[in-house]
C-alpha cells in the first residue's frame, strides 16, 4: 500500500479536477500561454494543491522529456563546457516561466543560476537551493549510460527492464524510474519546480512568496566556491526562508523534512615507533610497536557504550530539546530492519535509537593502516601507524575547539604532538610522539522545529504527501549550510524528495517517478503556502 | 681498536708463525698435500689455532678465490638449476678435502649436502649445518651484481671503493669487504670450515671429533623440507651437538655464540562491522566501528609497560636462570646505542635489556589495516578491520596453546571466534565476531649455558677470538632448529661468524674480511676442542 502514497486521491478526484482545469504545455507552451492569474493565496490550499497535481498527472509525457533534455547533459563539476551547458539550460529553462535570471561566474569555477520571481501579495521570500552537478560516473559499473536517461519499469534490483517513454495521454506507473546520473542527486528538484510554475501558471495562480533560486555546480566538487558566491551576492540573496532541496526521503518512502546537519572536523594521526622496520624476533618486547600504541590511543577515545571519553567532547553540544525527542518518537522505528540489512546484531549506545544519537558529535575512525596484513605482512615491528578519523559535529560544537579538545586528549596519554614528520633528535627527545593533521571543518546547523517557519512548511508537505511528513531534526550527514546561516543569516529547511534508493553518487542512479511527483506537488504547495 | 680484535696476534708472534709452518695451497693443491698427520688432539690447542691463523694469513689470496667461486654460483631456493651446481660445487670442495659426501634429494626440493670425516680418536661427534642458498635479491637495489662477487676497502657506507682480489704474497686489510648474495648469510661459514680443514691438514693434523656436515639449501625459504630430510637420515645425522653456522656475531662486533632461538606462532584476526561501507555522518555513532573495536582488542593485549595481559601467557615460560642473568650481564650495553640509532627514546618494560626481553614470549602487531588513509580516506565506517600478529616463544612455550590462550582472551572481550568469513546470519546472531586464522608455529630451543657441551665450545671460540665471547642465552629470532632436538635429540649452538651490518636479506650484502678470518679460527678451534 506504501506505493499509493504519492499517488493523488481517487481516480474519481483525478477526472474532476481534469475537467476543471485548463491544461497547457509544460515548457515554452505554457509560460507563453498567457492564463488570467489570481493570487494563490485566495485559493483554498487544498485546492491549489490539486490543481498542481491534475496538471502534473495529465502533462507527465511533457514534463519528463524536459527532465530527460536536462538529464542527458553531462555534469560533473570538473567538465567546464558541459556545466556550462546545465547552467544556460536552467537558466533558460526557469526565464521561458518568467523568472528574471543571471548566470554568474566566479574564476573557473562552475557557474550558479540565480533567479528571481517576484510576487505582489507575497508574505515572504523564499530561497530554493538545488545543485545541479553530479557525482563523476565509473562508466563501467552502470547497465546503461550515465547521461542517456533511461525509463524502466521498476528497479533494476527489481528486475527492471526498459520501456518507452510515455507519449502524450499516456500515464506511466509511478514505480518506474528513471536511470541516468542526477536524476535523484540532484537535478529532480529541478524538474519539480519547473513543473510546479507551469502547474501554477496554468491554473492562473502566482506564488504566495517572492522566490530567489541558488543553483550551485560545485555541490558533489565540495562547494568550494559556494561562500564567495554567497558573500558576493548577499543583497540578491536575502531571503526569509531557504529551502534546501536535495537528498532522499525516508528509508520506510515517507516523506520528510529536515531541519539540519550535522558538522564536520576531522584528523589524521600517526604515531611512531623506530626509524626502520625491525625484526620482530630480534626487538620484539624492546622496541615500542607503533600500531599498539595507536590502537591504545584510539581506543581510549571511546568507551564500550560508544561515548567519546575525550574531556569536554560533548561540552557545547545543544541539548536535545523537548521538539526534537518528540519528532524522534513520531520517527518509524527503523533501525531494527536497518540493523538486519546490515548484518549487526547490535548497535552503540544499547541499540538508542540512530535519530536520537545523530543529534550527538561523533567520532569515527575512517581508516586505519599500519605495515601490512594478508600475504603481504612480514615479521617486523611497523616503523609507524595512522588513523584517519572524522568527526560529525552538533549544534553548538565548534570543529577547531573539537580538535583542541583530541589533542588535549592525546597529550594526556604521554604523547608530544608534532605537525610534520618528526626528525631523529625530535624522535629522541619525547618518548611517544604523534603527528596531527587537522583538517579543515565547519559547524552544524539546525533550525529548531519551533521556528514560526517550520509549521507552514510541514504543511506545505503534508497537503503535498496526503499525510504528515516526517520531521527529521537533523541529517547524520554535513553539509556546509553554515554559510547560508552565517552569510545569509536565513535559516534553512532541507525538502528531499528523491526515494532513498536512488542509488546516490553510485551507478545505475535513479529517480522512482512517484517520487518526481511527490516533488512537483511539495513544490506546488511550497509556492502556494499562505 | 675494536677492529683489532680479530687480528692474529702481535706482528712478531706472526712472523715467529709463518716460519714454523709449511704452507700448501687450498683447495686441490693443499688436500692433495699427503703431510704426515698427527691427531690433535696431543697438541696444545694454543698451538693448534695459532697453526690454523698462520694458515689462512699466507693463504688469504687463495681461500678467497675459492670463495669468489662459491658465492658466483646464484643460489635462490627456487632456482632449481643453479641450488643443484652450489649443491656439487660443495660436494665437490668437501670430497677433495676427503669427506665422505652425498648429495640427498628429496622431490624437487633444493638438496641437502652431507657429509661425513672420521677420526680415530675421536672424542665426540660434531654436526656443523650450513645454509648454502640465499635471499632473493632486487637486482635493481644492488651497487654492483649480487653474483659477481666484490671486493671492497671498507663497507659502501663508509666509502668502500673496489679494490682487486689479492695475489700470492699479499695480505688483503681485514676491514675490506667481499660484496655479494650470501658472502654474509651463509655462505661465509662454508669458506671458514674449508679453509680450515685445510689448514689442519697442511699442519699435519686431525679433527679431535667426528665431523658431520649438512648443508641445507631451502632455509631462506622457509626450510619447508628440512624436517624431512632430518627424518629420513636419523641414523646418518647421529651427532653429540650440531654447531649451526648462521647469522651476524655481536653489534659490538665482539664474537658471540648462541644457544638458543626464540619459537614462532601467529594468527590474523578480523572484526567486522556493517556489510557494507557505511557513511559516517548517517551511521557514525550507531554503526559498531570495526576499526576502534579491534584498536580495542588489540589494545587490551598488552599493559602500558609491554606485558602482555593476556591469561596464562607467561605460564609455561622457562625461567629465566642464574647462568642466563651472568651471562646477559657480561654481554655489552649496546641498547642506548640501537635506541639512538633507531631514533627510540625509551623502550618497553622500562628500558629492561633487550637481551632479557627476549628470554620472554612476545606479542607484536605486524601490520593494521581498515578502509584507508591518507589521499584514499573516505568518511565512512569501516566494514572490517584486520590485523596480523606474530608471538615469539621462549622455552617452554607452545605454539598451540599460545593461540588458545589468544583466542581465550578474545573471546573474553566478548568475541565470537569464527574461521570463515561470516555469513549474514552468523552476523545477526553475535554482538561482537573476530575471524581468527592461526598460523603454524613451531617451539624455542634452548642449550642451557651449564650443558656439559658448552664449555668446550666457549673455549674454542675464546681462542679464535683472543678473547672470551659473549654468550647469548637466545637470538630473539626464530629458526627451527626445534628439528634438531626434537627429530635429531642432540644439543644445538648457534657459532655465527658474520658482520653485523653485512645487510643479510638485503641489497648490497657483504663480509667483513676479518669476520671471514674469524671463521676460519673459529672453525679451526672447533675442530680440535679436547
Amino acid at each position: 500500500m506504501r506505493r499509493e502514497r504519492f499517488l493523488p486521491g481517487t481516480p474519481a478526484a483525478r477526472l474532476a479536477l481534469a475537467t476543471a482545469v485548463c491544461f497547457g504545455f509544460v515548457a515554452g507552451a505554457s509560460s507563453a500561454g498567457a492564463q488570467p492569474t489570481e493570487t494563490a493565496g485566495t485559493a483554498d490550499p487544498v485546492d491549489r494543491i490539486d490543481l498542481v497535481r491534475a496538471f502534473r498527472q495529465e502533462n507527465a509525457p511533457a514534463i519528463l522529456r524536459e527532465f530527460r533534455e536536462l538529464l542527458a547533459i553531462p555534469n560533473v563539476a570538473s567538465d567546464s563546457a558541459n556545466i556550462r551547458r546545465n547552467a544556460d539550460w536552467i537558466a533558460s529553462a526557469l526565464r521561458r516561466r518568467g523568472v528574471l535570471t543571471e548566470v554568474w561566474t566566479l574564476g573557473g569555477a562552475p557557474p550558479v543560476v540565480y533567479g528571481r520571481l517576484g510576487s505582489e501579495d507575497a508574505q515572504r521570500t523564499l530561497g530554493i537551493y538545488v545543485h545541479y552537478d553530479g557525482q563523476p560516473v565509473d562508466r563501467e559499473s552502470w547497465s546503461s549510460p550515465p547521461w542517456e536517461p533511461a525509463l524502466l519499469t521498476t528497479s533494476l534490483e527489481n528486475g527492471g527492464t526498459r520501456i518507452a517513454w510515455p507519449v502524450r495521454g499516456e500515464n506511466p506507473d509511478p514505480e518506474s524510474r528513471i536511470y541516468a546520473r542526477s536524476a535523484g542527486d540532484d537535478k529532480a528538484p529541478i524538474a519539480a519546480v519547473l513543473a510546479a510554475l507551469d502547474a501554477l501558471r496554468d491554473a492562473g495562480l502566482t506564488p504566495t512568496s517572492n522566490l530567489v533560486f541558488l543553483l550551485e555546480g560545485e555541490e558533489e566538487a565540495g562547494s568550494d566556491h559556494l561562500g564567495d558566491y554567497l558573500r558576493d551576492h548577499r543583497d540578491e540573496l536575502q531571503v526569509d526562508l531557504w529551502l534546501i532541496a536535495d537528498g532522499p526521503v525516508h528509508q520506510s518512502r515517507r516523506p520528510q523534512l529536515v531541519f539540519g546537519v550535522r558538522g564536520y572536523s576531522g584528523f589524521d594521526i600517526t604515531v611512531y615507533g623506530a626509524t626502520r622496520y625491525l625484526h620482530s624476533g630480534h626487538y620484539g618486547n624492546w622496541a615500542p610497536n607503533p600500531a599498539l600504541l595507536l590502537s591504545s590511543l584510539l581506543a581510549g577515545m571511546k568507551d564500550a557504550s560508544g561515548a567519546v571519553t575525550i574531556a569536554d567532547f560533548y561540552a557545547d553540544t545543544a541539548p536535545i530539546s523537548d521538539e526534537d525527542r518528540a519528532a524522534i518518537a513520531e520517527l518509524p522505528d527503523y533501525d531494527s530492519v536497518l540493523r538486519r540489512e546490515l548484518g549487526l546484531h547490535s548497535t552503540e549506545a544499547d541499540n538508542r535509537p540512530l535519530a536520537e544519537t545523530i543529534l550527538l558529535p561523533s567520532l569515527n575512525v575512517r581508516g586505519l593502516a599500519s605495515a601490512a596484513v594478508g600475504a603481504a605482512a612480514r615479521n617486523i615491528i611497523p616503523t609507524e601507524a595512522t588513523a584517519s578519523v572524522d568527526i560529525r559535529l552538533a549544534k553548538g560544537d565548534d570543529p577547531e575547539v573539537m580538535l583542541d579538545r583530541v589533542e588535549a586528549h592525546i597529550r594526556t596519554q604521554g604523547f608530544t604532538i608534532v605537525r610534520d614528520e618528526p626528525d631523529l633528535e625530535t624522535r629522541l627527545a619525547h618518548p611517544r610522539i604523534a603527528k596531527v593533521i587537522r583538517r579543515s571543518g565547519y559547524p552544524a546547523v539546525r533550525t529548531e522545529l519551533d521556528h514560526p517557519a517550520v509549521a507552514s512548511v510541514k504543511e506545505a508537505a503534508r497537503r503535498a504527501a496526503g499525510e504528515a511528513p516526517l520531521m527529521v531534526p537533523t541529517l547524520g550527514g554535513s553539509l556546509p549550510l553554515y554559510l547560508f546561516v552565517d552569510v545569509l543569516e536565513a535559516p534553512v529547511v532541507i525538502t528531499p524528495i528523491a526515494n532513498h534508493d536512488d542509488n546516490q553518487h553510485a551507478p545505475d542512479e535513479n529517480l522512482r517517478l512517484a517520487n518526481l511527483w511527490y516533488g512537483v506537488d511539495l513544490m506546488g504547495a511550497l509556492l502556494t503556502m499562505p
